[in-house]
């Protein structure tokens, strides 16, 4: 074991001498003082790890609400029922951190100026007023962001709730109780608003959400988004999509109406703000701290800000996403954590580093599960990149000779040039969180498509295939990339002058095809290749793309130009409504 | 699309051109005639990837079953009738193939042996006895494993079976109504052992499993068999570990008894031969091809055996490890499906190359799930591999605040020099396939603990924690090669000098603890530090090892010399009775 070596601070810091606070620390020679703002995820996390590398660091953690560490991303379940104590949402008290980690937490104090030079902060002992200034070595911010609220009339309305803390969660438990809520509109379809909807219908009341985009879930590709769109619908929930909030009125009855541009005026007795959070940084831009340009705090690798004493952690800070580079704002607990054991690592003098976001999300709503990791097209698209194809496909999550299997219905994004993966989004009832880790820890380690393909999972019919679900996407992009295979374009669809060849069974076919296809059945394909055109673009499509490729295979090889309709007919149902009516017109 | 380019064979093949087939194919210039021998898993996937990649070639398929492409790991399923319809076990008859692939399969038809000067193989049409001859320029084969027979008296008596095809598992089926069983035996504490107690249970049978060896399953280290093993028992299944078979009777009641070496007679009316398989070498060995010295026939990494004409894939093969490097025989439908793949590729030019196996399996057994991947410390051992570090953990599968929480318990096993990834195991109630894939998905890339301590996987209360169980193995690890951290061995507990110190309340401790250990809390550990020694080792506990590592941090910054045990009070439950009864003695 190293023993302690003292070392002047800056000086290790420069030298990059990775172990440097832990030989001083276990040396017991360095004492520091490290004040926190913030004590939720990235600040607990951050101010727990400076302690176990430090054990004679003076530790603050100042919060102006009434918790530390708690389970934000538990309150829509607390207000759904699902979890009934409020006291499990605590995932450590004050008291806990004193004794177990020596940690001085300071709830209910708000620090409202950073003295940068004099190396201070001030803080607001809110019980009482009182004002007083607090000496550090090394600050954190980790403030968190807060809920968009919108500037239109009748916002301050009660009964208008966002949900961020405990306190929130509370308030609107008591109100569905007091005010026998039985309709609520959620204005925001996101992560944490189209939860609140599955929460509230989960406690009978009449759920609508209202959305300025036209889809929900933006993390998602519209096409992907629409099914689940279809599953909130089929399960009760109102949605209004492309229709910006207007504002709100209280109604004759005591209750509220809720107002949208499209003139729709939405009865309800509860309303919940889910639009978005900003980060709070308020703090950081009045002590002239350095704010990226999508409006979080800038930090570098070790999470350190534009000034050398004050690092950044959580929702409120820049980030780097990895695939893409692009900066941004992500309010995710994962990575919050992360950052808080960068920043302690940094300010104990380790060269740690925050490798950037890779934006994998789950939700799951009613049954499904939407997960998602790397970038979507719309993003690729916004930033002009145009090196990359996709796939669509529909595997069962396990095999399906064993009871209960259920498709998993996914998107793959990879680079044209080598097959690096850029992104999966995928949603389904069983399986699906899995298979975007197993995607997600692949991207980690930049893998390619290939990767995927000889990928050895685990397989027991109950829990897989021998092909499983990731090796499926793999290879289909594996073969698109290799030539033996090539996607068509389904934007293209009523535009193609390509023939539709729908190679599934008679009964498939006549039970519903898309509009303007023939049909050819694979196991007369061969007898009939006559049939087909040499001088036109053919499109195959089946249910979910296999017949299909093998009848590319077999046409290509015959001399025709073909191309598959990724995900074949399951694909075409999820996206019909999205491809408009214009369809099969040139195809017939 | 590229076009037709005629190229000799010999050449195209030497000069590692890749797209070799592809573009003889689609050009229509080749013919082949590929026979493939055995027509399940790597047989079926081979023959309809030639078939893709070379629409010409002419394709046989023989198997002297009366199947090809059934579902072999469905049987113990069918079996414990989870799976009630036969129907669904047959993935593809001979009729699809040839309506599909232009396939011609030939159940019934065994392969007797091969004229490689000729490129012949000589084949008995089992139904009439008729021998033929037919010509290849490709053979593959697929002839699988078959199960071992032990050459022990009585094991011809009827009512013992082996599973390895449909007509078993029909037979077995039957066995079952017919002779009214109320009591099996199962030879072998394999995955497929296990599976088939937990089907026999399912139908009301009561199981005794015989295994040689001291534990089951083993893929998994013996510490982390035993719980498995005791959740065996809790489900009603007796075990006689340790103890090998002798022999069968014919009891005076007209069933079975089953005798072991320790003098065991064990009545059964239904027995299962489970021991284990042996590649199916027969045709390859008469043939003169070169057989491995793990009894498997020996193929390079296009799975071309040691005549270049004849290629070979699955159960039959000898492949190597991509950990160990080791060559064995891994008798598992995902690789054998790669093989298939990859011999394919072979035939038709292409240099594919099969990258050896991985040992990711899984089993599901009474509501518990076991999973692996990569090598275990056995093999480790055995191999003489010492550079390695280990470490147990026990995080819960999902938030513990949100309802439903199981434990995931985890063995990882790392290289002490970089931390690359050499295995794991884990077991539990939920989640626990998920992140063996993930770490499957890591090593697959070389990645190290450093990397699974910085995954960015699915976060959301009902399917992961912020720090995920991937994350928290990647954390535990990495502190420990980053020096923060260090674990105590288990198998030194009862010869140790340490002072065992469990940090848990009081309560805790009291209710059952390592015996010898002292009780010291940690929240009261930094103020009564002058009571443990500073010329002594200290080994420190709680439940699963958290706690104790906030210890270990704050007693090495003190000077004390300290150690974790890897799993803490969770992992000693599970390991006690491996552990003996000498633990303790010598820390009192």
């Amino acid at each position: 074991m190293p023993t302690g070596v003292p070392m002047a601070n800056k000086q290790a810091k420069s030298s990059g001498f990775q172990w440097y606070c832990f030989r001083k620390a276990e040396g017991n020679q360095m004492v520091k003082r490290v004040l926190v703002v913030g004590g939720v995820a990235g600040g607990a996390t951050c101010a727990s790890r400076v302690r176990r590398l430090a054990e004679d660091a003076e530790i603050v953690v100042f919060d102006r609400g009434p918790y530390v560490s708690f389970a934000n991303c538990g309150l829509p379940y607390y207000v759904g029922n699902v979890i009934e104590d409020e006291k499990k949402l605590l995932l450590a008290s004050a008291e806990l951190f004193k004794a177990r980690f020596n940690i001085e937490v300071r709830t209910d104090n708000e620090v409202l100026s950073i003295d940068r030079e004099r190396r201070e902060i001030e803080v607001k002992r809110l019980q009482t007023g009182e004002v007083y200034r607090e000496r550090y070595d090394a600050l954190v911010l980790s403030p968190g962001a807060t809920p968009i609220q919108p500037a239109l009339p009748g916002a301050d309305l009660p009964g208008i709730f966002v949900l961020r803390t405990i306190p929130d969660s509370r308030q609107i438990r008591s109100w569905i109780d007091d005010h026998k809520v039985e309709r609520a509109v959620i204005v925001g379809g996101g992560l944490v608003g189209l939860e609140m909807a599955e929460n509230l219908s989960r406690r009978g009341i009449s759920v609508t959400v209202v959305e300025m985009l036209d889809q929900v879930l933006a993390p998602l590709d519209p096409e992907m988004a629409e099914p689940v769109q279809e599953h909130l619908i089929k399960n009760g929930v109102t949605l209004h999509l492309s229709d910006p909030l207007a504002g709100f009125e209280q109604s004759s009855a005591g209750g509220l109406v809720v107002k949208t541009k499209s003139g729709a005026r939405l009865p309800a007795e509860l309303v919940i703000l889910s639009i978005g959070v900003r980060p709070e940084i308020k703090l950081a831009k009045e002590s002239g701290l350095e704010i990226g340009n999508r409006g979080g705090i800038r930090v570098n690798e070790q999470m350190r800000t534009s000034d050398p004493n004050i690092w950044a952690v959580g929702d409120a800070v820049e980030t780097q996403n990895i695939v893409t580079g692009e900066w941004g704002v992500v309010p995710l607990a994962g990575p919050a954590n992360r950052q808080g054991r960068v920043a302690a690592d940094s300010i104990c003098g380790r060269d740690s580093k925050f490798r950037g976001v890779q934006g994998t999300a789950v939700c799951g709503l009613f049954g499904l599960t939407i997960a998602t990791t790397g970038a979507n097209e719309k993003t690729l698209r916004r930033l002009g990149i145009t090196g990359y194809q996709k796939i669509y496909l529909h595997p069962a999550h396990h095999v399906a000779y064993y009871p209960g299997a259920s498709p998993i219905h996914m998107k793959l994004l990879f680079s044209s040039d080598g097959g690096r993966i850029l992104g999966a989004q995928a949603f389904g009832e069983q399986g699906v969180e899995k298979r975007i880790d197993v995607i997600a820890m692949a991207m980690q380690n930049g893998a390619s498509v290939f990767d995927l393909e000889e990928a050895e999972l685990c397989y027991a019919p109950q829990f897989g295939a021998a092909k499983d679900p990731v090796n499926m996407a793999g290879m289909i992009a594996s073969n698109v990339l290799r030539g033996d295979s090539a996607m068509a374009d389904w934007e293209s669809l009523s535009s193609t002058k390509a023939l539709v060849v729908d190679v599934r069974e008679a009964e498939e076919f006549s039970a519903g095809h898309i509009p303007g296809a023939i049909n050819l059945p694979l196991p007369q394909l061969r007898s009939r290749l006559n049939e087909l055109p040499r001088d036109r673009e053919i499109w195959v499509n089946c249910v979910v793309g296999q017949r299909a490729y093998y009848a590319l295979r077999l046409l290509r090889q015959r001399g025709f130009t073909v191309k598959n309709l990724s995900g074949g007919f399951t694909t075409y149902k999820q996206i019909e409504r999205r491809l408009g009516t214009a369809i099969g017109t040139s195809a017939t």
